[in-house]
């Protein structure tokens, strides 16, 4: 069973949700999980709660929580690392501790954004990369995190071909200047990804692809602005499902809409956005994470961990090139 | 009273619902509206429609719809114009017959998107620019396009000083590489601008920035995203909307969830786009303008004629450089 490093300090509701998160994943799985911080105060919080002592280690954080975690997992101590601190956090003790893949120049953030589902054994979450560990990325750069993204969402999704889109300002094959238009070429021409082509904004929410690729500058605004819109109709989705009056009296396409917005709005604590680029896998949860997105993002990354994710990358950056 | 060119042929709903907005307005105001296109087509469709041939002129195209109505107001026969053709095609026309105002390289797209109001006097539709007809802008003219977008909203919008913010991955004043950092500074700088500093994807929808400015690849996927995301939720909305039961049933918290959707949902019938950047003022409308739209369209145009929106520009462009 794979051992998963976790940040105890980091995020809004750190460390009290965080510890609560591991416990629950304790008590309902065989995951181990080693929580990174204030020892004394982790301990107190874990005697408050069902937990199970077998899979689940306390470590003392000398430094941050995130880089005491990333640290353990450089270590040999834990396969996988979880925070909710921040990104940037995240990706910084990700670069200092962790190594690159080989071919990898830099490190890239895949956000996870709910979608419409449009063909077959697509998953309800589709990944945008890079989310903002770039700010601009040239067209080598974007082939190489279509190739990550799919070789994670072929093991973590269970997506067998996953449909790889570039995000651009319109559908034609030269748009977006010199450096989209090569790289919408050279990821038609590549065996390893299914690309179905440059993907508008409005196309990120419905199911043309899996997998959105963009550099980090685009990425970052478009998966921010998603959330901001999910916050502003949110109200809306809960009000609505608070009352059950609503289904009663009938309104059967109003449930159906209340449904779609609890999907768009919901997302931000299903779980964990992984880091890709890494011989490791590293996840950052939302800071406004709860325990049960912890114990989420804890069993994808043992997901990812048990499925050999880092493998798969390998694999597919180094056929085809 | 102005005079406005309307691309009679362009659009999903063209030649009747662009014929029928005219003729509406026609009727309701004294604006003289000069439709351009089929000249045969477009008086059967007015012949079935109340309107009044006082305020009304047909002219033939010999061209395409937008770009013989973008040559009537470059001849004087008219002030301005709309279509509802497609951006690209307007602003190709736009490009071809009109003139730049002094010291601009390159026309832009501004894009109306509905958000929160924060601030007293400020509109329910905030400005991105440049939407689209660039690609990448270098600070220079980010900085130009705030200049014109503020004079646009002081003008139509009627905000008196209208906060800037500038569309990026971070708050911080480094955030998104030597352009934007550049940018950031120049436009903190300049007495003319009302600079709130950057504006992340989320606060796009907020109330913090009237006028929010950016590079035509990230606009275009930005604006694209906020109309995608509205008709995502936008059968929520509608149906809510019309079973007025909901509201009978005292679901109060509900009833402004909905108000709130519904301003998302709608705007894109609300008027049209302007291009920025010319002598003069060419509005575009979504390709599935109605009626109604192109009617609002028509009264923004003639709105930005007599306000001269074109002077307010190039006084903003010469002075503080």
């Amino acid at each position: 069973m794979p051992t998963i490093a976790v940040d105890a300090m980091g995020g809004d509701h750190a460390p009290d949700e965080v510890v609560k998160g591991a416990a629950l994943v304790s008590t309902t799985t065989e995951i181990e999980t080693l929580l990174v911080g204030d020892e004394m105060r982790l301990q107190a919080i874990l005697d408050r709660v069902p937990y199970d002592p077998e899979h689940i280690a306390i470590a003392g954080a000398r430094g941050s929580g995130v880089e005491d975690a990333t640290r353990a997992v450089a270590d040999g101590r834990a396969d996988a690392v979880v925070s909710a601190g921040g990104a940037e956090a995240a990706i910084v003790a990700a670069a200092k501790h962790l190594t690159l893949l080989a071919g990898v120049k830099r490190p890239v953030l895949a956000s996870v954004h709910p979608r419409q589902i449009e063909h077959e054994g697509q998953d309800r979450l589709a990944l945008l990369v890079d989310a903002g560990a770039t700010v601009r990325c040239d067209a080598d750069e974007l082939l190489q995190l279509a190739l990550m993204a799919s070789a994670y969402a072929r093991r973590v999704s269970k997506v067998a071909e996953p449909r790889v889109g570039l995000l651009n300002m319109g559908l034609d094959e030269t748009a977006g200047g010199p450096v989209l238009a090569e790289a919408h070429r050279r990821l038609r021409q590549h065996p390893r990804v299914h690309f179905v082509g440059n993907v508008t904004g409005d196309e990120l929410v419905r199911g043309k692809a899996d997998v959105v690729v963009c550099e980090g500058l685009l990425g970052a605004v478009a998966a921010s602005l998603v959330g901001g819109m999910s916050e502003t109709v949110g109200d809306l989705a809960r009000a609505a499902a608070e009352q059950r009056l609503v289904w009663r009296v009938g309104l059967r396409l109003l449930s159906q809409g209340v449904e779609r917005v609890q999907a768009l709005t919901d997302f931000a604590r299903y779980g964990g956005a992984p880091i890709l680029g890494f011989e490791r896998i590293a996840l950052v949860c939302h800071v406004h994470a709860d325990a049960r997105t912890i114990s989420n993002a804890i069993k994808v990354a043992a997901k990812a961990v048990r499925d050999r994710v880092p493998d798969e990358m390998r694999d597919a950056l180094g056929r085809g090139r």
